[in-house]
């Protein structure tokens, strides 16, 4: 089956060559940016650039947007697709719905959870994918492209979605805003961010493979207001960072006192 | 050398045999938890129970408190040391000072950054420790006895110890919080938190080898304010939620947005 892609992002640049490494054939690809289509093109079989979002006389039956959530309306609203064209999205964020623009027949999420970087290879074995549409025949086939690059793929409802998507949030975007702020300190103390490095990796490690309640420690856990009153003081030259460390601490406390 | 242990904890229970299995021989270890003190001692060479924690007749010259970190004080207030006996402890948060009670001549900070579980064996290596002392010759001492078994030790001050040890609270305690909070909202939402481990994985093995900034993603870094307040809706049902999500996302736009 021939899939055509928008997009020549982190995503698309894994993603096509793993559907191409199956019984599926990326045969277009469109993107803003001429020279990233061709250097993704070069990654493919037998794939063409695309120039325009005219794809009413293409070959394909699936087209898979893979840009940035920002764009996908643009996209949408754009795109020409042939009779029976099915057209997806692969944002956790955006509804369904915005697909609607298109005046697609079959509208479709696939929708991958992981962060994706250029330079670092994939394994879409083990990275969960969720699909959701309204049309059973169209998420069938969906299903079954997805069920060809991963062992996890899921059925999910709007709402569900949604709550992945911030629970992807809290676990990737704010963990991670939590080492930067921990960088800063330590830039900021003539302390070297590489002394927290196993802790961190043991940290996760033992949340992941335990659960994070039982890998809680700290003063907030231990309910010392001690502490927490002078780490607060010492945060006091930066006000929103003490206003983050406040909420986060007062959470633990509460959580693990009652 | 001889070496005393006050805690039989995550700590000590690795410790003590680390120091063991270099040139310092650990004779003796004290808990309030006679059973514990045993257990710890049946993984050392020549080691006995202590039941008291008066240490005047000891014959050993080091003395590392590894309990709790509310329970220094009341060691330290209790504890009788030989003349010319070194008293440590390994607390990131406590200063040098609630050593003071004990009246101990010579008195420092051995401060291994690492979070420690029994059942789970430590390469002491490549964990950082952090030496702090009024005194050189007892700085030297323990300074010795850290390079003993790590390969990274440091001396450092009392502020940037605090430092050190929120920039921990911020990398590990609040990291672990927000993977928590993550699988609240899971489970809330009849997902499956393990959908999120690939993705967490490889978000802190890019923000360890990258840096954090770089591997930032999400709405809050693409300043994509109307997904921000539909998360914000999603959560209004638990107001200390809503009002972390909103502080740390405000932090996140306001960084990559200036």
């Amino acid at each position: 089956m021939n899939v055509s892609f928008i997009g020549s992002g982190n995503l698309a640049w894994h993603l096509a060559p793993a559907l191409d490494n199956t019984a599926y054939r990326v045969i277009e690809v469109y993107s803003r940016n001429r020279h990233h289509a061709k250097a993704l093109v070069g990654r493919l079989y037998q794939a063409d650039v695309k120039d325009s979002l005219d794809f009413s006389t293409s070959l394909s039956r699936i087209f898979i947007i893979a840009v940035s959530d920002d764009a996908i309306v643009e996209v949408s609203q754009e795109i020409v697709l042939p009779e029976d064209g099915i057209l997806l999205h692969t944002s956790g964020s955006q509804p369904l719905e915005v697909l609607t623009y298109s005046g697609a027949s079959r509208q479709g999420v696939f929708y991958p959870l992981q962060t994706f970087t250029k330079s670092k290879k994939v394994d879409f074995q083990d990275i969960p994918f969720f699909i959701e549409s309204e049309d059973d025949d169209t998420r069938k086939v969906v299903l079954a492209m997805a069920k060809s690059v991963s062992r996890k793929v899921y059925t999910i409802s709007p709402d569900q979605r949604k709550a992945l998507h911030i629970a992807a949030v809290f676990a990737s975007n704010f963990t991670n805003h939590m080492l930067a702020i921990s960088r800063d300190i330590t830039r900021d103390n003539k302390l070297d961010f590489e002394w927290l490095k196993p802790l961190i990796a043991e940290t996760i490690n033992k949340s992941l493979t335990l659960a994070p309640d039982e890998a809680q420690t700290g003063p907030a856990k231990r309910g010392d207001l001690e502490i927490l009153d002078r780490h607060l003081e010492f945060l006091q030259s930066d006000e929103t960072i003490a206003e983050i460390y406040r909420v986060i601490s007062q959470h633990i406390v509460d959580r693990y006192s009652s």
